[in-house]
């Protein structure tokens, strides 16, 4: 390509609304331009890197078996009426009407379209396993569009739909999407990280993220750098800090903490670890035909250091459908207002949940209910009833890993793929069988499978920048190698070597792009290390007056001086590593 | 391909709904699945051949140095509401909130988020010529889809464009993408013709359809066979029959012709050619302003077995918003009900516009304003003044070429592709600048270039088919070649040739499937010749025992036995013709 013939549109300063660095970064490079509220033009140069993503997707998936097709991004309404999705997504599924007044989704997915193809379509389990993907534009209307592509509201998603005729198959077609995956996010070039993730209300252990990993990411991925370990915040297990609890050595003592209300402050006044301290979490369950009589107060306890994990506390039997309390109900159950708030002297029963390393603690510190008191030396069994155990809390640092095999690390990531066992929560509502051998209609099990195509951008950019821009791994960068000739119009024999040289490179099939623009030397190189080419050939005067190019690799601090003749091939070794 | 590694989904029957060969095709084929009204899944088949489609449209828009980029599916309303187009485009344009209460659409086009594009982008003369092309999904909400692919509602479209300095690079720019869409469908290897279009309200010459040739066509086209002429029949243009009127002969006479409201009545009454009566069409145009007062009647005068072009009769000065008069109107102006009517005697004055054809006309018949009589022998200067004369009425097969090099005929077509000079319509309206050699800022010319993606499909069929089913190009075929082994799994001899045979193919780069889903050769060859796959190769035991296979051209009536140690070069010889 030559640039003359392309559309380079740089800005020296982003948009005030791009608030994070790949935000910034690409609409400065003019790969993206808003059209409205987190809805974007693809612009050439961004649409280069989106394609080079589709395609690593797409011979990825075709490669495990998937089979391309197209489902529209215009839906009718009654396929999510089947699947009640209608009804329970909120305001983010983007309803529309037509002409006649009848109802419309734009896609955010296509579980019910794909549904509805194969209820039809396979008839038998001689067509099973099945796989079908599509690589298409979705809609979800977020409440606040912004980071630029990493939460958009028009946005593309591959998305496959696997269809087995039982569990294992199921199971199967799951690890063979997993392996894809892998091998889609290494071809990416991109530090990146597969993690168990919670599924919901779903059940089943089959889901997992796969997170590139930035600093700036959004979530945060639990690992153990010394086995195979790692899940979601949601999904991580959290062990006892200790296995077993220590007998209680101090009396129960009401003591005054006047005004500290945070664990935090308690262990300051009271010169004790903050691991000394558990804090008190009061949620209500209600039970919607018996009112007022059926309402359910629950304690939940925590370490003084430790967070509620609230995808934990769902799973804990009874609180699947909780709320935090109101200030009304706590005082009405606890006597006192939040902040010495505690399992000891309650005005009424409420049920107690211990986080497991709450319940092997002794002689610790918990609110007394009563306003600007603590208990200190409180003990299971003693002064508090042993009670439910759980695992409430996120896991820190630190932490022992849930195989045994080390201790736990966090770190960010951003979120690109998404694979889970479906199994018949779609089938069953959309009546999706199959003949068995018997000839038995039997549901077909499901499996779900998304990446999002364009928020990769953003997140290999929230990787991979410095201070002057962008650095795409070459896999997925809008060009492969850009020459930067100086002076063209002037030298014959600058111009001579780099139409050599560009032909030579396209001849080997290298994704070459020639700037023939004619801008200055320090404006050129600005824009290449700004859009983040990741190899840079200068062709000057100077140089081939002693038969020398320069190279410069985007991460480089300096060039390398290469004879015109090895060039080629020393451009080809760098793009093989 | 594999075809168990495929999906392949044949109907012995096509649904209810399916009115045309294309949309009935393509449904029993399994290339497409109906998701709603006018939305379709595109299913694996069928997107094998949407791929071949727009990679042949994208390699020539490349080539003719337009650059590819990807506008969003919803827009916002504010930039329809700068042009106009969300007053003025009707219920087809779909329209939807977002959660906030905000108005968007689903594109039908992208005039006016390209424009917003280019009016921050195109800062100087320098950065012109430029075109950008997308191919996307596009919406509009057809008050009746129909026809499958042909009339969606949901469909694929190509749209280019290009903006300019001026009126002369406009029309290069025009002509750089009027030659690359011949070569588009030339590659497509399609039977077409590029015609002149009517402009419409934007004024200029500027505009030609590219129509796919179908018998089952909605347009007719116009063409001269021994000329360049060919413009559809809005723009056709239709010149007077006979250069010279005749001198008067007869005497007008009123003539009783009771019950004989239509020409061909009249002239089977009188025992005259059809072509010597003329009919009357009465439209009125109403000044909103000067209400009743302000209304003028007008009559147009055709040759008895000609029809009105109701765009040519917009263009008549005074009759661009013009509708059919009333009965009411009629009589009040007339004196009596249409069938009748004629431009002597009239009750009130009336405007009279006759056709070129009529103008020249001498002894003609025409209605009396009185039920139940014509005039015979009426004659213009003497019964009927000169008046106003235009070109009114579609050309037929027959008629004189404009370009006085022939005679026209007339076909049918399927227009696909749209080609048009835009010259500032929405620049204008949307402040589209750009500065000059002398620092001054101008407005863009633009052009736009569309061709319909998904639509090219169906026309491709309605000009290819047969009995038995689809009939591709070689160039947009789902597959080039299909391999059918019959017995692979009873015969190792089979078996072995098939594979290498497979292996050699897919060397050789072809886009071959081979057919191992153990089918009947019965079905094989059904689903085949359905599928319309345009090379099939059969291996079987009985001709592998003298070293021979079959070649069927999805067109022959009988198979080619070809040697085995030649089919390689004797089917890449079909596919390099």
């Amino acid at each position: 390509m030559r640039a003359t013939r392309f559309f380079i549109s740089t800005l020296k300063e982003a948009p005030a609304d791009a608030e994070v660095v790949s935000h910034k970064l690409m609409m400065r490079a003019g790969m993206i331009k808003r059209l409205g509220s987190g809805i974007y033009n693809y612009m050439p140069m961004g649409l280069r890197v989106i394609r080079k993503v589709e395609n690593i997707i797409r011979e990825e998936m075709n490669r495990a078996g998937a089979i391309e097709m197209l489902m529209p991004v215009v839906q009718p309404a009654e396929l999510w009426q089947e699947t009640g999705r209608w009804d329970k997504m909120g305001p983010e599924l983007m309803r529309v009407k037509d002409r006649h007044g009848r109802d419309f989704i734009i896609q955010p997915t296509s579980e019910e379209a794909i549904t509805d193809v194969v209820r039809s379509d396979i008839r038998s389990y001689r067509q099973l396993p099945v796989n079908f993907y599509h690589i298409q534009t979705k809609f979800r209307d977020e409440r606040r569009p912004r980071f630029g592509l990493m939460r958009g509201r028009e946005f593309t998603m591959k998305d496959a739909y696997s269809f087995d005729r039982n569990v294992e198959g199921l199971k199967q077609s799951y690890q063979i999407m997993f392996d894809a995956y892998t091998r889609i996010f290494q071809r990416f070039g991109l530090q990146f990280r597969a993690v168990a993730a919670d599924n919901g209300a779903i059940g089943g252990s089959g889901s997992h993220e796969f997170h590139v990993i930035a600093e700036t990411g959004e979530d945060a991925l639990v690992y153990c750098p010394t086995s195979d370990y790692a899940a979601n915040m949601e999904a991580a297990e959290a062990l006892a800090l200790s296995t077993e609890r220590p007998a209680a050595s101090a009396a129960l003592t009401k003591t005054a903490t006047p005004g500290k209300a945070k664990c935090e402050d308690v262990a300051e006044l009271l010169s004790i670890p903050l691991q000394n301290t558990v804090k008190s979490i009061v949620l209500t369950v209600e039970d919607e035909e018996k009112g007022e009589a059926g309402k359910q107060v629950w304690l939940l306890l925590l370490r003084g250091d430790h967070e509620l994990n609230e995808v934990k506390t769902a799973k804990v039997p009874g609180l699947a459908n909780h709320r935090m309390a109101t200030e009304a109900e706590i005082v009405e159950w606890f006597g006192t207002k939040p902040g010495y708030l505690g399992p000891i002297n309650t005005k009424k029963a409420v049920h107690i949940v211990a986080d497991r390393t709450v319940a092997n603690m002794a002689d610790f510190v918990v609110g007394a209910n009563e306003a600007d008191f603590h208990f200190t030396g409180a003990n299971w069994g003693r002064d508090i009833p042993e009670g439910l155990v759980a695992d409430l809390r996120n896991v820190v640092d630190g932490d022992p890993s849930p195989d045994g095999k080390g201790v736990l690390a966090i770190q960010r990531g951003i979120e690109v793929g998404h694979v889970f066992q479906l199994g018949t929560r779609y089938s069953q509502d959309m009546k999706a069988t199959f003949l068995d051998e018997n000839g038995k209609p039997q549901l077909l099990q499901m499996g779900c499978y998304g990446i999002g195509v364009t928020r990769i951008l953003g997140a290999a950019i929230e990787q991979n920048f410095d201070d002057k821009g962008i650095i795409w791994p070459t896999s997925i960068a809008p060009f492969e190698v850009v020459i930067c000739p100086m002076g063209m119009d002037r030298s014959d024999a600058v111009k001579t070597e780099t139409e050599k040289l560009y032909q030579a490179l396209l001849a080997a099939g290298v994704d070459v792009i020639l700037d023939d623009r004619g801008e200055r030397p320090g404006a050129m190189f600005a824009d290449w290390e700004l859009i983040g080419v990741p190899h840079r050939i200068v062709i000057g005067d100077r140089g081939l007056k002693d038969g020398k190019l320069e190279y410069v690799g985007r991460r480089d601090a300096e060039a390398t001086i290469v004879p015109v003749e090895e060039m080629l091939a020393f451009v080809k070794a760098k793009l093989a590593t």
